[in-house]
């Protein structure tokens, strides 16, 4: 695909674009009258054959394995979407009830911001490279993550390829509502999330799985512990100090515990992400018709399973030891801890090991939640240990425990160290420093009064549960 | 299969439905009676090489690509019954508490009558024709769905063929459950379930699916914006002018707000319907092992994503300049509507044009809930900005936007206007006609007592969040 | 793979274990100094060909089929892996908000603990015999479900079979709690739990599954109505016994109803059962890429379909009956009992006859309900007449109702028989020993004053919903 294509492709965006903000209500008629370009896109869309000479004509004879890898990756894809489901559910559950709506809200446009933003800029910036096709850069970032139709390698449809990583990005970004719940700006949390599946996110995700400088430098990271919650973890943590503790969280030096308003939707939304997590994980295989691929695949299924179970029976076994009884929350996050953790090396640790990454990651969450109690940092949920802590948990662990990647690659204790710590130091800075901006705007945290009065009344105007007549204006 | 088989089926069912009706609990033994009769089909069933030589034992070895059909559409099918619970979770919490267990009691009874009359009766109607071997249409809407079991054209097993379809009946059916919601009679709720499931949908159905006059035309409508969600909204808006307006919707002239009782459930229902949309817009595409055909199904997937997403935003956007506030019911729906526009058009629309598509749609349902207030209909989950604007929206859209369709076939705006406005009004009419005679018998409504009571009480006996020992007969 | 193979990973075992207990975290350390054992596992498992000659040469070229198979399985699993979110929402929704958390918790450490037991002892047990590699039966049980890691038979994975069978041994588990819940101590309840899927279940589940005396025999039981449901739904029969009813329960020999708390969760729990009887059904045809096979499996879903359809609508009418209004509880346990019936024989039955089963659970579970409130026999959310009752029925069926197996094969009514008493009483009776022995032990109960404060304060010291500030610790 030429230059030329794209930028008939350009035109016809632009005047797309004019006629939806001029015209406000008929662009198809502006469109109507691009009618020649359009039809040429159209021709090539569907008659690929015109075009490409042998390449293509190979391409519509892939066979059996092609459909696949991409029904598979597909799948997969639709699952990693239900975390989204997953993550609301966790979070408002796991928070006040005056403050639900606003988290639904933030978790209903993430992803919908999430997903346009990522075609629009981060997809190119991602993986623009990738795309032969697409020889200047300064394309990458236009348009329709490099204008995903057409294009084809003959591994998978870019289009299922542009929705996986469409899903792991807005994972990454939802991840920091949870960390910032009961005090944030509905405005500002918009910006945020914009940018970071725009811009944060495809940057550190290019230099890994992009195939920038730390995946040439050996830096492993298997489904993205670092790279998609490591992300979220620290930009959540930046989050969080930059907005300081709830009102009532920590009084004359004491922590007062805020507990979440629904348990069984907290629950509930525990299993979706793990049921997620089986896109996720094995997904990230990204090839699946091979036999050893197949094998690596249902590899990273089981490894998953037991980090996950690790994680949630240590979690649950140590904040008995130290609550004085078996608290369901933690569990729920170690569960969570232990698939976070896995999520970098399920393909390379054996199932023992597996065990062994979850039921550390149990333990860092509960020493995560303590410490961020003992620096006085309030996360709601837990958004930090559990994606902060355990993502890095995860990389490292490819660093320590013995594994394929240690023995035959490049991969040392220090590409990961290095990786690991230039991720999670990226997102930290970039987002500290917006959130910093965001604030200094006036547009990051409510007034106090908004904040005891809870953000879905003051944001909203809205009752997550109205029990009478209460109208969405009032 | 000839009518001899059939009539051996006739006569196996009418023995056990016999047996079941009368002696009521040992139907088996009459069954067993009929032996030889049974044994004859299972042998059909499982040796299909003795009956039809060359074809069928072409049908004993068609490859990996026959299971993988198969399988996706298994898969697709099993998303599109997910949806079920969506439903159920968005008209839960989009209505009131005392109407809630009324509310969840529909939904699932949605799917258990309409499966088994779909099965009997409407798959027959709506695809007889398509399996060549029942000549007699008499025949078709008698037994089992034209007798699924035995059947293969080599594309795909007939009974997940069968499933696929069945639970998008159910799916037509549970929309008009919440346009109705809060004061219609459980009895006529279930008349009307049943008569749309075996009857309206599968004609409508027919006329394009099914072959019909309408998909003779060159009327494009890919995954059901019309043949589904259209009939199943134009259904609910009848149902909601027969029915009229609950108690205390419009006072003096005044629209009075009934907000929903649970915000959290509802969300979460957007994100199981947002899950299985990927299972009923890919899936429609019918075949997937070719890398064509394959390459489409993603294509639906991308354009799916992203008409949702701009579903999503645009009405959040325009919710927030018209009440003020970002309205996280309407961002919910602006989803919602996104995903039924698209539904028509996943196939044939650009990526850029289903942004668009989406955008569109979201504008449809802010409007649409204004406009419905304005005329004093009380829908009471926007199931007809929904499912019958946004329905009609994306079928219109393949007339108006340029696109493969209106380029090289007999597709033009008329095409999709008269089936549009034929589906619709078929729907409209036929239900219109349905709740006025249920109103008339006395079946449609509740007493106000027991509106304001609320129907689960009236209807159920039973309270959807217990406190203290209600009794379910109390 | 040789003994000496099995030792090797014996020893890394120890030594990971002794790590992890002695050092309390820094068992890396001790690995890598086991570095040399581990780098041959994973050469071993990274490149097959060097070990196993033309065999393993095979392997690494096992088609697209392959990968089907694989897909398919992993795909159901991970929709039966989903099912425990839908037993933790029927089982909370269905008990009294006091008890929720406690409920939650019992199911999200039922599929942790059971995951691990299953990985560790219980697959080996069932399914060890069936892995050539293994001759020493006394290593069955000893690790990591026979070292699941790179065996192959040339059919699956062995890392996606035990993780299809691994959730069956999870749901088994999670059955149990529903019928115990609101009175027991949560250590019983682990102990329970561990017991269950790290022995009783695998050892009966050998008996039929893993090639045993009841397979042998004839006996069918396709998808586990007996093998797995029966076997919760008998140990949820011998704690209820154990534990007796609750407090407030039967007074004055008066059954006093104690409706659950949150309909709505309930429903959405039922939904996702249904989803994920999906998997669980057409999944254990365990081989999907001949035509017959999946024919075979896309049949199991309509049967599954209609099953579940018939259950709930017969229920629903029979209750209305009995109870004078439409009773939603029983609507929902019908689908689940059409479910659980129709699963011994999801393969054999056709569609009419999937209709018969389910219509004969939909009376099994009001009946099963009335005839245990008779009994005095207190199951909170009759998870007996579900799985219990309807498990029997539907392996029973197979003896009953003319089909394939009974017409050309070993199976009689007698087979059906013996083989679903024989599950039944081996885990009613060893549950009810185990029961018995708990309650011997003092860790069977809570005191009535924490019964009648609730589990969530007295075991977990947290309130499903806080209202306010509760602290995890108070």
């Amino acid at each position: 695909m030429t230059n030329v294509l794209i930028f008939g492709r350009f035109r016809r965006l632009l005047l797309m674009f004019v006629a939806l903000l001029v015209s406000g209500g008929v662009p198809a008629l502006a469109l109507a009258q691009d009618e020649a370009a359009v039809t040429d896109a159209s021709v090539e869309e569907t008659a690929p054959a015109e075009e490409g000479g042998e390449e293509e004509a190979e391409a519509a004879d892939l066979g059996v394995g092609y459909a696949l890898d991409n029904t598979f990756l597909f799948i997969a894809a639709v699952m990693v979407f239900f975390m989204q489901a997953g993550f609301a559910m966790v979070e408002a559950g796991f928070n006040a009830q005056k403050n639900a709506v606003n988290i639904l809200f933030k978790n209903s446009m993430d992803i919908c911001v999430g997903v346009l933003l990522y075609f629009f800029i981060g997809f190119g910036l991602m993986y623009g490279a990738n795309y032969a096709g697409v020889e200047d850069p300064s394309l990458y970032f236009v348009f329709g993550g490099v204008g995903i139709e057409g294009y084809s390698d003959g591994t998978f449809s870019p289009e299922v390829a542009w929705l996986f990583q469409a899903v792991f990005a807005a994972t990454a970004a939802t991840i920091v509502s949870g960390a910032v719940a009961g005090r944030m700006k509905v405005v500002g949390y918009l910006l945020y999330s914009a940018v970071l599946t725009g811009l944060v996110y495809p940057i550190s995700g290019y230099w890994k799985w992009g195939g920038g400088w730390l995946a040439e430098m050996g830096f492993q990271d298997f489904a993205g512990s670092a790279v998609v919650h490591g992300v979220g973890g620290f930009a959540g943590l930046a989050g969080a100090l930059v907005l300081g503790p709830r009102i009532g969280r920590y009084v004359n030096g004491k922590s007062m515990p805020m507990p979440g308003h629904s348990l069984p939707i907290a629950a509930l939304g525990v299993f979706i992400l793990w049921f997620g997590w089986y896109g996720f994980n094995p997904g990230s295989q990204l090839a699946f018709q091979g036999t050893g691929d197949i094998n690596s695949a249902m590899h990273c299924a089981v490894t998953t399973t037991l980090a996950a179970a690790a994680g949630g029976l240590v979690a649950t076994i140590v904040s008995w030891f130290v609550f004085g009884k078996p608290d369901l929350s933690m569990g729920l996050n170690g569960i969570l801890g232990g698939l976070v953790g896995i999520t970098a090396c399920c393909d390379c640790m054996s199932d023992m090991q597996a065990v062994l990454v979850g039921a550390v990651a149990g333990l860092l969450i509960v020493g995560g939640v303590l410490l961020l109690d003992k620096l006085k940092i309030d996360d709601p949920v837990g958004a930090f240990p559990v994606h902060g802590l355990c993502g890095v948990w995860g990389c490292m662990a490819i660093g320590i425990l013995p594994n394929d990647y240690l023995t035959n690659g490049d991969t040392t204790f220090m590409t990961q160290l290095i990786g690991t710590v230039t991720i999670c130091a990226w997102a930290f800075a970039t987002m500290f420093g917006l959130f910093a901006v965001l604030k200094a705007a006036g547009i990051l945290r409510v007034s106090p009064e908004e904040e005891q009065t809870g953000l879905d009344i003051s944001e909203h105007g809205m009752h997550a549960y109205p029990a009478e007549g209460l109208s969405r204006a009032s």
